[in-house]
């Protein structure tokens, strides 16, 4: 995959030309100054790649003819990582980049009683994601949930595998176990201030085990991190 | 630990008392406008925590007589990175920050074949390791040592167990292994573009194992991050 390589919300096998966005299409055609002939991978984060020839270098609607269409599997772990908005939103758009970069299948944004940060801007964050995928060459992207409130998450989520990384004192704590991808695991991370200790209760009353993330206490988005990449390793 | 806690550069079990410099008076008296009589904790990121109450409440000169003094033993593993330095500085930053926090005994940085950054400004990134260890309230800082030459590092470097992380296609990669913090281990990250197959070749030569960080292409900074969790939670 070293040909110049581009977002799109939507591939099909079926067809056989596609005109892309005004935004693509300059980057395409003034950044890159690609020709009518050149080529270029698309992928929608979903696992489709098509390689594509450009057969009109309009700048705004640049229109590109497929030459090859392959689906790849899903490769990354099972894994969800459910956590708090932070005051600060780069440390959010931060975790999102890194944990895309990294591999995980889907991230829930939380609001737990001590979050600060209520309002999250999904276009924003959406793109990040893309980008953080473009540049690792993948060709899935992380699904991006809408906000939710702690209890409604842990009402709903049917993760067969469920952790929460809190920093109360709770006994000997768990550890991620190793599975082959079998199963689907999911983590809670929490605000700054950590969980209320009704929402640790509440989760652990959902089956959702405690973990520690090491001896040191982390900041929401560096535990973030830190789980994607146990995650993706202990498998 | 619930004091306010700063950094000195020298703690010493014999003083008494320290006068703070002009920065931290400035914090202490102006930004969080504490007063005679109130307590401070201290550390000097060697493993020396003193709590100490201000007696003098000079804004450029606060003055505090040590109440306790106590050294706490080394916890992290005993783990270091060797990272080539990357173009954009706040990456760079951004992994010192993150390391920090999660962990990391030493940190070496790296001038490869494929380095593009040769500068490297020492002191503020520093300030950056005091913060994020401040911030995650330890009393140890990994030691940040001078710019070095791969090959340099190569040649000098005596840790017991020495990992290179590479994408290059190199048969079967090693995991880090286990054990119980018993070795020194360090692992080299390479920079944007990765190490050349000569660098990677010496690395062999002096028993550095090729090892793997997941299967997506990661970034300079996300692979050392990703390095210092997988040492940090191995063991």
């Amino acid at each position: 995959m070293n040909l110049p390589f581009f977002y799109i919300d939507f591939l099909d096998a079926q067809m056989t030309a596609y005109t892309l966005s005004e935004e693509t299409s300059k980057h395409i055609i003034q950044v890159l100054r690609m020709k009518i002939g050149d080529c270029i991978q698309l992928t929608d984060g979903k696992g489709n790649l098509v390689t594509a020839e450009i057969i009109d270098d309009h700048k705004k609607k640049c229109v590109v003819k497929k030459v090859d269409f392959t689906f790849l599997p899903f490769q990354n772990k099972k894994a969800a990582i459910a956590i708090s908005l932070v005051k600060n939103s780069s440390r959010f758009e931060w975790f999102l980049e890194k944990a895309t970069e990294i591999g995980v299948q889907s991230i829930y944004p939380l609001i737990c009683s001590r979050t600060e940060k209520q309002h999250f801007r999904k276009e924003r964050m959406q793109t990040i994601i893309i980008s953080a995928m473009l540049q690792s060459k993948q060709v899935w992207m992380p699904v991006l949930a809408e906000v939710i409130s702690f209890q409604d998450f842990i009402n709903t989520n049917t993760s067969e595998i469920k952790y929460i990384a809190h920093c109360e004192e709770d006994g000997e704590k768990n550890t991620i176990e190793k599975n082959n991808n079998d199963y689907t695991s999911v983590m809670l991370i929490g605000p700054e201030g950590d969980f209320t200790k009704e929402e640790i209760e509440s989760a652990k009353a959902k089956d959702f085990k405690p973990v520690s993330l090491g001896i040191n206490r982390l900041r929401t988005e560096t535990a973030g991190i830190v789980a994607v990449t146990l995650f993706n390793n202990w498998y």
